[in-house]
């Protein structure tokens, strides 16, 4: 939908720092109707040349250190953003950071289970449940939902869809990573519940199978394709999506 | 099915020190077409008078240490286990042990979200991974799938439930139980796609709301109910289950 990022006053991506992340901040920065600010976050953004690049590049692109394991890192990062986005409060959260550590039911351990649930699946709670205020300042300033008004996005994956590991699709073994991303979605569902009647509109978003550090070389999409797709599917974000799990095309997913 | 619990050789229940588990070994053990041996875990049986009681009255029941969260208990429970099955293996393993801390979203913390899930999802799957190879002796004593030959099934719940957490069936708010039976859920799943081909069928299984200490004095079911409906769902236990999802009735729930 063209001019709808417009409409949305301020993005924040957590992991921008390479991947799927970093293009979500480049894409965004180079639209014709971008959002009038970037917050780019990132564990450690002064290492990443990319990132530093595009901030140099493109006013408004704003980054923020965000350890998203960390508390304290979190509540700095609040009271930063809060600085840049002043009265508006913030559009739209997307939880972005994630980990893969390779897990099958031989190498799998209660450690890659444990770390892997903490990034994927517990840190993308304290993050949205850090920066609620300043959502909640951003969905007091309107009606309806979408990402003119206040949206979480958590990028989760269909791997983490228990309907779809069956048969074909469940050849990618990966215990870790599925029992995080399954989790994620739950905590989309809790979320959209507890936050859909404030004006948040909450969703699960599978960016493809993509051609990153962790998708490997023989993935289907270039990190460019996924983006672009993502973008063009939250430029639709409706009350409607709330508490949904869609792809980059715009598919609804199966749980 | 009258008579399936005979062809069921043995039957090992976590956290049978009380509630569901304590159920399930006093209903198997009551049956008349009960399973020859079952083995009763908990964290510490000697402290369940009412398991000690269950484990004079009938014969075959066995009461073993396990600390589900502990990989050195789990390695002695499987040596104690082996020298109880012996060369039979073990049927039917059920993860039943779990925790539920009261999480909504303004009191739910990072160690509650790791802590549930450590129990109720990690803590499944290396016990299952530890009491494979008895479960494999078992299968490979059999053709087809069900009681008689492997079974793993994992006692989880509605809550659960990613597409039921909606509507009315949301307002049990529980963040850290939620995500940790999701998880759960697909643990289920990667077992079934990675054990069902060595025939050990794998399903989720949920008790319905059930007045135990965990479910509360206005739970809907008498423990009792529960269980004989979960035996019963048991009983009929085949190949079409495996990677399922079933509530006490026997009816299948969505992811």
């Amino acid at each position: 939908m063209t001019g709808a990022w417009t409409k949305c006053k301020s993005v924040l991506v957590t992991g921008s720092s390479r991947g799927i992340g970093l293009q979500l901040v480049k894409e965004l920065a180079e639209r014709s109707d971008r959002p009038a600010r970037i917050i780019a976050t990132a564990r450690d953004p002064a290492s990443s040349t990319a990132l530093q690049e595009i901030s140099k590049a493109y006013q408004g692109v704003h980054m923020v250190t965000l350890d998203v394991n960390s508390q304290e890192s979190i509540s700095s990062a609040v009271q930063e953003v809060q600085s840049i986005v002043g009265s508006e409060g913030l559009s739209c959260l997307i939880n972005n950071a994630a980990i893969n550590i390779s897990t099958d039911l031989n190498t799998v351990t209660p450690d890659a289970m444990m770390t892997t649930f903490q990034v994927n699946s517990v840190s993308p709670l304290f993050v949205t449940k850090a920066f609620l205020p300043l959502l909640q300042t951003s969905a007091s300033q309107s009606t309806g939902m979408g990402l003119h008004r206040a949206a979480v996005i958590n990028i989760s994956s269909i791997l983490g869809s228990i309907q779809a590991n069956w048969g074909e699709t469940a050849a990618f073994k990966a215990y870790a990573y599925r029992t995080s991303k399954a989790a994620l979605n739950m905590l989309t569902r809790c979320l959209a519940v507890d936050l859909g009647p404030k004006g948040i509109v909450c969703m699960s978003l599978h960016p493809g199978w993509v051609k990153t550090d962790m998708g490997g070389p023989l993935a289907e999409l270039t990190v460019e394709e996924s983006v672009s797709g993502m973008l063009s599917v939250l430029s639709t974000l409706s009350e409607d999506d709330n508490g949904g799990f869609k792809d980059y095309r715009g598919h609804t997913l199966p749980w």
